[in-house]
């Protein structure tokens, strides 16, 4: 593992145009969304601009990805939320500490981790597990924000019926003015994502010009709702944001004091490897597009090192977010030089700009909220897992009721655990054929597939799976089974083309079954076995203990061994 | 499943002789250890032979193996003590009460397990944690049984330091007379397992009289040292077992009322699949000695009823004993009916010689359990662990350690998924070979092995796994920075012969690479595919998104269509 990123050795005049470009349009992107996301996560506005400042810089100057844009995202400002509600008021000041407390802890944990090469434990999410996940927080994310959108105040709940229960609830008490700027800035940001580009094309504007126009789609909706509430001082008819303080934080050791680090231990650890997920996923995504590498574990440090200067300098959990990165990537940007621009952007937001969000609606950002992660709701996969392996799709259909009723941690277990115990389950009740020699050949193929030869004394079977505790007493049942419905068989050939590994409690086993066999009068043989696995089978003197019994090449080599001289004729199944 | 046991249908009366023999030994043997277990799980002793009575019979009327001799065993019982322990006093009314309660629960669980056909589930417990787990409880119910034999009071402690603590701490209290008497029981035990058989075998005993006579040298620790007390009038200088009531237990559904049920469902969990895990394994190793089957499931059922027998009629958790079960087979049982008799015979016991149990002393019954668990202290399976699979004996140690130290449940539940997280752990950093052809051969063989021919646009990788969640990702990083590193290639040839199963999100991750590779200028193909996965690969329209890339059936024939003409000579790897 290095240290600094790779850019920073071999930067090239030729990338500068592309990085200052989308370090900009990411810039101007961030704003609005950074304090959007700190609204979600039950914060004030600028906890999300100040995460945007320093760990994003830090992250570009670790990290392994150099394209990736880091700051607060929209499912781990969700999971703040309900990881902290319980502890403490959302927007209290001993809430926005608490966040610190995690952002420290989540900090700790990822560069632990990628010091110790943990990285793969982010395979163990499913692929189903985190769409479901990320489409039933999307859905939270969106019905959390409308009341913001209808201007109207309900009590923090963690579960969908519980959020829907108390919207309905209070729909006597809409605000029509937070509606209505809430549903302009809403028309804003869509007609920005759709008919925008083609309209700007349309009258003739310059194709660079195109996506940072865009882009700035959200800071127009921003400067216009706000100029409405400042000009036509609807600020006392509406929620603002308010004073947002100016000036860059301070770095200060704060967070570490009087964390109940009990109760905040277990949000970390989930928003950790959400966080993780969400990152290295993209991250990967776009190197790949230019033959590039991602190290894990080095991506895990980056993180871990922006959210412990997130948890020093007053900012909010950060990763690695999917739309601004992709904006990055698609504006130009080639190095973390990017990502440093914009967090000067961001700086000198926060030195000279805050005042003029003293009336920046609270449905503004709300509408921000609700446009970016609609299209993160997404069924497809469920039907493509359905049609494909209907297991699967039971696990996406558990993991998305689980994080809307039981919320969101819980969620994302209940699917991590019904999809390892799946797979548990499958491998422990392997495919066994019974084969039979195809006439005229040396291939063998299952008896119930094929008109194949069979010997009465010989009984060929291949188990289609790696020998492990897990599926070694089933093997061992299933084959006494065998040659006790069969009298006659003398011999029992173990064919391991498809074998892998056999592990202690499966030799264990197998020694019992050599055992048990050879008290019912039956010898058993192996076929087929991988080198590997005889090196080791032979380092303990297996095939001691397997004599009479032995280890075939070849299925072939074990039936014309075996074969009684002058046998009767084979019986042909088909 | 069928309800009633085989043997009822097809009782021959060739099998009488061997059945009653078997019989009477197993009772004999029986009553001891019956009360002994009860002692050691903290009840008083006519709940143990309460157990061997209608439980007994009732297994042998319904379990799938006919040899199997139910009733109290020491593990079972070290666990209803740890269970119960935290909840009322050893020996107290309250105490007995519970352990009703958890016969219950245990025969519920296991026959709702047996008829929802869960009797899988106990191959989840490895070998290495079983036998672990069982030398543990050994030394702890050895250590435990202690304080008895020295005739000293200490408190109840379920870690074995703290045990060995208190015994160390009360030396100074021992029981000489305890002491002695403990000492010629197990010094008559000993003789009875070492040289008995053979002394007798030398003043010319018939054959047939040998085992039950060895076998009856429980009793006749019994006889004498209850005879010694009776005598001598000692039953005021060390503990006796005192007055046992006379007569069968009434049947009551006294079990059900005013339980703690929710302390009480782990313990029963826990002890229902140790419980079935032993009794199945000496099951199935007895009737494969026969050629006969045991089902699992129909087993579970045998056992859950017993235990809801043994928790309406004043008995204790009960399961397929090792021990008994082999004096049983070796003493000629053919089927339940040697139950039936020796549950006849404890019936007997209950009914007319409980009077001669007032004198029996403690430390006679705690020499028997010493002298019975203290065979099952393993630490080969360690020994051959270490040697052939170190993590394996990494899972034993922690095992072992953990039911020493955490306590029983602990310890096995750590083992448990410890092993899991091994095997999950292995499989998703799967071996990955790149290969070449053996010259003049369609072989193809891991270029770091062998002398190969490679082509420098064609990548041939071997993944040896089955593709699952957990791997998806490592594959797809691991072929990405492959072509990254070489950045001619043009075709990967992914060759799946030792891929058994291909689940969802695998799937999806092959559709990403796809995908990335193409970004990147590379087309994937797959080559020896099993028929089965193609069959699913082509249902869900895969092969419109490879293309163009292909699947071949073997390596070979991807090698030659993909080979450019007139291409570079190979270059040789070795």
């Amino acid at each position: 593992m290095q240290v600094l990123a790779n850019w920073l050795k071999d930067y090239r005049a030729e990338y500068l145009p592309g990085d200052v470009i989308a370090g900009l349009v990411s810039g101007i992107m961030l704003v609005p969304q950074s304090m959007a996301y700190a609204q979600l996560a039950g914060l004030p506005p600028q906890v999300g601009l100040y995460a945007s400042i320093l760990p994003l810089a830090s992250y570009a100057l670790l990290g392994s990805s150099p394209v990736l844009s880091v700051g607060p995202v929209a499912v781990m400002a969700l999971m703040v939320m309900a990881g902290l509600a319980p502890l403490a008021d959302p927007g209290s000041p001993t809430f926005v500490h608490l966040t610190l407390g995690l952002s420290l802890l989540i900090g700790l944990i990822q560069t632990v981790m990628g010091i110790l090469r943990l990285g793969f434990l982010v395979h163990f999410l499913s692929h189903g597990v985190i769409t479901a996940f990320t489409s039933a927080a999307a859905l939270i994310i969106a019905f959390g924000q409308l009341k913001h959108l209808l201007g109207v105040k309900i009590p923090t709940t963690e579960s969908l019926p519980g959020l829907i229960h108390a919207l309905v609830n209070s729909l006597d008490q809409v605000n029509v003015w937070a509606l209505g700027l809430g549903l302009l800035a809403i028309t804003l940001l869509v007609y920005g994502q759709s008919h925008l580009a083609a309209h700007l094309q349309g009258i003739g504007i310059p194709k660079p010009w195109i996506l940072p126009l865009t882009k700035a789609a959200p800071l127009a909706a921003v400067i216009l709702t706000t100029g409405i509430v400042a000009v036509l001082g609807w600020s006392d008819r509406l929620a603002v944001v308010g004073e947002v303080p100016r000036g860059l934080p301070h770095l200060t050791l704060g967070a570490v004091q009087n964390q109940p680090w009990g109760s905040l231990v277990l949000p970390a650890l989930a928003i950790s490897l959400v966080g993780f997920t969400e990152s290295y996923a993209m991250g990967q995504s776009l190197a790949s597009k230019k033959r590039q590498k991602v190290d894990p574990d080095q991506d895990l440090v980056g993180l871990g090192v922006a959210n412990l200067v997130a948890a020093l300098n007053g900012g909010m959990p950060v990763t690695g977010g999917i739309s601004r990165s992709v904006v990055n990537f698609q504006a130009g940007a080639n190095t973390g030089l990017a990502s440093l621009i914009t967090a000067a952007l961001l700086a000198l937001t926060v030195l000279f700009l805050t005042p003029l969000f003293q009336d920046l609606p609270q449905t503004t950002l709300a509408a921000t909220v609700i446009v970016a992660v609609i299209k993160i709701i997404d069924f497809r996969p469920l039907y493509h897992s359905w049609r494909y392996d209907p297991a699967e799709a039971g696990v996406w259909l558990l993991t998305f009721a689980g994080v809307l009723v039981l919320g969101v941690e819980q969620g994302i277990g209940l699917g991590a655990l019904t999809a390892i115990g799946i797979y548990l389950w499958r491998t422990s009740r392997p495919h066994i054929a019974i084969v039979g020699q195809v006439p005229g050949t040396e291939h063998y193929r299952n008896i119930q597939r094929h008109a194949v030869l069979t010997e009465e004394t010989i009984l060929l079977v291949r188990v289609d799976e790696s020998l492990y505790f897990a599926n070694a007493a089933y093997l061992e049942t299933y084959l006494l089974r065998l040659v006790t419905e069969q009298p006659q068989v003398q011999h029992l050939v173990l064919i391991c083309s498809a074998v892998n590994a056999i592990d202690g409690s499966a030799l264990e086993s197998l020694l019992n079954l050599i055992a048990k066999l050879r008290d019912a009068g039956v010898t058993l043989h192996l076929a087929e076995v991988k080198g590997p696995i005889i090196d080791r089978l032979k380092s303990i003197d297996f095939l001691d203990n397997l004599s009479p019994g032995q280890i075939f090449l070849s299925t072939h080599q074990a039936m014309t061994t075996l074969k009684p001289l002058g046998s009767p004729s084979h019986s042909i199944h088909s």
